[in-house]
């Protein structure tokens, strides 16, 4: 079969090789990819920015398709099955945090950027029927990760305020989608009057552009502060988020891509009781209830573009200058 | 009678005045304080380092005693009874955060340090009947502040590990006092061995001398890490807090008067799925359930010594130098 491979050889880091298929051993399901989608993740793989590189890996966390085989003591259920893939592996028992053998489907375990994919039955959730196979494989990563520090996290509710920041990222859609969903008055930050725009199609109530020098009160003029902020630039803003947050207000943070805050307004943060949460993927029991919720509120994913899989890696080079507004996709 | 006023002429800038008794008015009571007790909040209005300084103000935000007179419109029930006073003023109904219109009692209303105080009747909780009007002054505030955090915030229970940091502070012993009560396995920091061997007295499970270089690492050693840390320090300790905090760990912070952290490690607090919680003071119905769990689990308040009100000026310089271990109390 044919499979994206994270290889030290090639200046790429990344090749489609032929491979061979692999056969579901016990308690494992094999699956026929129809579509696969990158993360942020598969890009820092690729450049060595992920702990626990192996190469020769099959990157991809995110993938949809049909069961095709079947190994011992699974449920004939699943055969022909379309589904989407749980890429949690090992998360364990404890809903507050995973367990030391965490890891995500795509590396060390072999991915989704292949023809097939051979993964645990406990990790298939039935295709939402509203959603084609592009838009099912968009889903599972970054839903996840959103669903958990939406709802989990910062707990939002109907009508309060939501801030969702660098709406270019796969997480950052999903979060805004979700809590538009869910009832909340969302408003977004971008780089780019574009992404706003496409933002706004989809529901959320105002946006500003974070290059703006006073974007921040203006921000706060136009909404009185946020109930919640969601966001994976960290860095300097952090501060910035603690003037935009209401009393009791949480900060979710998924990523720290700016970097580590220089100081942090610790006197704001009690004085306002705040809370500033750590976030990242989330625990199978929220991988569910994410995807019920995703059927039941008819959300779908923004896809920025779908193309071959042959052409995974100008995907990947996309992903890399940032140029996307939703999911890159590729099909097989 | 006497009060101690917020002046602007001596160089105490704290003075015994003879001032004008109070009179309740609606709704109000009048106190005859048997005893009153510092928090750290006097010291910081003294040197001016408290937002809203009126001078004139009686201060003290603690204190027990006696009903001795009532406005109107207050059940006669109070009459006589010995009482301690919730010094919120204006929490509001917002649980999650204070009202704008929130104060402290003591700044700007006049305060404890007074041989009678008039307050709102709905400020009363009747006296412990464990504790004499000393150990009965030495609580709200400090136990309000620590109820807050160790159980809104940190959401500590049962056999959790928890890190109540510099515990010669009147919150902190608090703090451990009721963690140890509910069930937790208690660890300490202090700066200096005689304050962890009077913690190790109310039942904590071990301290750690924050001075030793390796601190972290011995804590670490020992412990496998927390499950909440309780701290007022704040600045460059934050990053040591979030090596030593467990997966799903929680770190609260009610100060900083160490100042503000220079950096802050969000891949830990992330990966982790950390948090960290602002906390100040407590709502009203803490406040009751605070006096509650102290009635329950008979908690002491630790005492450093009680004095004449005459020598009260004594206590804040003590305060100043962070000579004590426990709470400085004033008898009238």
């Amino acid at each position: 079969m044919k499979a994206l491979l994270l290889v030290d050889e090639s200046q790429d880091k990344i090749a489609i090789r032929e491979i061979e298929k692999p056969n579901p051993a016990s308690g494992e399901v094999l699956i026929q990819l129809k579509a696969a989608a990158l993360n942020h993740r598969d890009q820092w793989c690729r450049i060595g920015l992920y702990p626990g590189i192996e190469y020769g890996t099959v990157l991809g966390s995110d993938g949809a398709g049909v069961v095709v085989a079947k190994g011992e003591g699974v449920d004939d259920y699943w055969l022909g099955k379309e589904v989407i893939i749980n890429p949690n592996i090992n998360w364990g028992d404890n809903e507050a945090a995973q367990s030391v053998e965490y890891h995500i489907l795509g590396m060390p375990s072999n991915g989704t950027f292949a023809e097939f994919v051979s993964v645990a039955a406990d990790r298939l959730m039935e295709k939402p029927s509203h959603l084609n196979f592009s838009e099912a494989a968009a889903l599972p990563l970054g839903g996840l990760t959103a669903f958990r520090a939406i709802f989990t996290k910062a707990q939002i509710q109907e009508k309060q305020k939501i801030l969702v920041t660098g709406i270019g990222g796969g997480v950052a859609q999903f979060a805004f989608q979700f809590a538009v969903a869910a009832g909340a008055e969302v408003f977004v930050t971008s780089g780019s009057d574009n992404k706003l725009q496409t933002a706004r199609k989809h529901g959320v109530s105002g946006g500003f552009i974070y290059k703006d020098e006073f974007w921040v009160k203006t921000a706060f003029n136009e909404t009185g502060g946020f109930d919640a902020i969601i966001d994976s630039a960290g860095g300097s803003s952090m501060n910035d988020y603690l003037k935009l947050i209401r009393p009791g207000g949480r900060l979710v943070h998924y990523g720290s891509t700016t970097g580590l805050p220089k100081s942090l307004d610790m006197f704001r943060l009690f004085w306002c009781q705040a809370s500033i949460h750590g976030s990242t993927m989330g625990s199978d029991s929220e991988f569910v209830k994410m995807t019920e919720f995703v059927n039941q509120k008819k959300i779908k994913p923004i896809i920025d573009s779908v193309r071959s899989f042959d052409d995974i890696v100008s995907a990947f080079d996309q992903m890399h200058e940032g140029r996307q507004m939703g999911k890159l996709v590729v099909t097989f």
